[in-house]
């Protein structure tokens, strides 16, 4: 009977240290050294001219995954899409700014609560450094609960967390939280280590616990960007691309009057670089190149369904 | 001495007699039976097609004067023309319903001090039914106020009140706080006591004080309206108009993505309901016809500066 118990224990060791062994590719169900790729829409909720490019890119294209800013005018259009399609792979794009000149919006939770996040106007700040002066961390963490409890009672079930213009991962107090909500909500949320430190200027790496998944290479085509030569720089990325879990951050939204009416005195991340993106991830040039490259195309859904519980 | 103190009292009390037989329109300057219009663009605020339509005509055309929905996503913009342009005849279009189906709003108090305006989503109600039955009168006022206020510390100076979808004078008891807020900070509002009973089967006429400027007719074009007989529809009011202070209340935007946006699944008051009144109100037949009809236009601010003081 001892040996038994032993032989089960012995057992027990090999299975857990072959499978800490496996490579989170293999994890997920994929060959040791495959390159996986979420191809990922942010700002769902901005407009509706974002809503409706990005769910048709959802829908028809190769775009896996999105995610929803919450305090966002058009976000009822997106709750409702998510509440009506609940295998859709839509994560909260927790957001603190509000980075528009005349298209505004505030928190979520009662101003009163969070008022270190807003300006005289009670909407959020317009840039990253007044949140990172002015906020206070325990105010973040009421703003950032609230957004996803009201994500969920609207009916969304979200997959996974990130951060709008990265304005969590801008601090380290500020990452914290971001780490503990998405360990309490069960979610996977988006890391990239080696990018926090070279774009923010914050390392961590002495936070990260075996319960967060790490991204290998997170990627954006950050503006003003050349739209015409856009498709050949994604499809170079695609070429770079390595084994491991990688990501492509993608705004989709259409060239017309709204999104130019929002984003009107701020080309960067405008109107036309936005279609160029609903462009390129809607053609076949985008699906050649992901064949050609050997890219697997993942949802945070599978991250979280099969590495979080 | 004694003499000449009677005389002075006599002339006074001649002087203020004579005065108090003036007509409203005597007071401000007109003749006694002159038509006096204020041509009048609700809902600014709500869309960059509402605002960019609504000053264009204020500018270029004959509306006289505009209101102002301060929890709306585009405020800042209107805020920012209103600061930029003093004289510019701009109102508050107070607010607490947020009716369109995926583009919404909730108040510009803490949502934890007027929770009985707001759905479960932190949203004001889409319909005044709701409102009317849910919402309690302390909070209707603390969010009324908030909104001057805000309104105020934008930059905006306000030269009357008035009340989107009418809610205000949907409940004698909110009516009352409308009334209290304009004495308060010395505006005038919109009133007409048979509208109101009318409408909305609310007799407010006892809670009518001096101080209060009544409106002798106030027109709208309800929805659907035909919009190719738009402009046959508004001479035929401005033949009827009679001496006294008459109101039109238009809503001037652009046929454009943004507005077809907004009012996606509700032609009604939609987008090319709005581009009709922008259509004729910028015209000249519109000039012609005000002018064949002996009608003066008036500014809410006149009011206020001739009557209110």
């Amino acid at each position: 009977m001892k040996n038994k118990f032993l032989l089960l224990a012995f057992l027990l060791v090999t299975f857990t240290s072959l499978f800490s062994q496996q490579t989170l590719q293999e994890k997920l169900g994929y060959s040791k050294d495959a390159k996986l790729l979420i191809l990922h829409a942010d700002d769902l909720g901005v407009a509706h001219s974002e809503d409706s490019a990005s769910i048709d890119a959802l829908q028809k294209a190769d775009v896996s995954s999105g995610s929803i800013m919450v305090p966002c005018p058009w976000f009822s259009e997106i709750a409702d899409y998510a509440k009506k399609h609940p295998d859709a792979d839509l994560g909260i794009h927790l957001t603190l700014t509000s980075e528009w000149k005349y298209y505004k919006w505030g928190p979520v939770a009662a101003k009163d609560k969070v008022s270190s996040l807003l300006n005289s106007n009670g909407f959020f700040y317009t840039d990253l450094d007044s949140l990172a002066v002015r906020a206070k961390p325990d105010e973040v963490e009421t703003e950032l609960r609230s957004q996803i409890e009201k994500a969920i009672q609207a009916g969304v079930h979200p997959t996974h967390l990130d951060s709008h213009m990265g304005s969590i991962f801008f601090r380290k107090d500020f990452f914290k939280i971001y780490l503990k909500l998405a360990h309490e909500y069960h979610l996977p949320c988006l890391i990239n280590v080696n990018a926090f430190k070279l774009v923010y200027g914050v390392d961590v790496s002495d936070l990260i616990t075996d319960k967060d998944v790490l991204t290998n290479v997170v990627y954006m085509v950050f503006p003003p960007g050349n739209i015409e030569t856009r498709a050949a720089e994604y499809e170079k990325i695609f070429e770079s691309l390595t084994s491991g879990l990688n990501c492509i951050l993608l705004h989709a939204a259409f060239n017309d009057d709204e999104m130019k009416a929002i984003t009107q005195d701020h080309p960067d991340y405008g109107a036309a670089w936005r279609q160029a993106d609903y462009d390129f991830f809607t053609s076949d040039e985008c699906k050649k190149a992901l064949a050609a490259n050997n890219i697997h195309l993942v949802t945070w859904k599978e991250v979280k369904d099969k590495l979080m519980q």
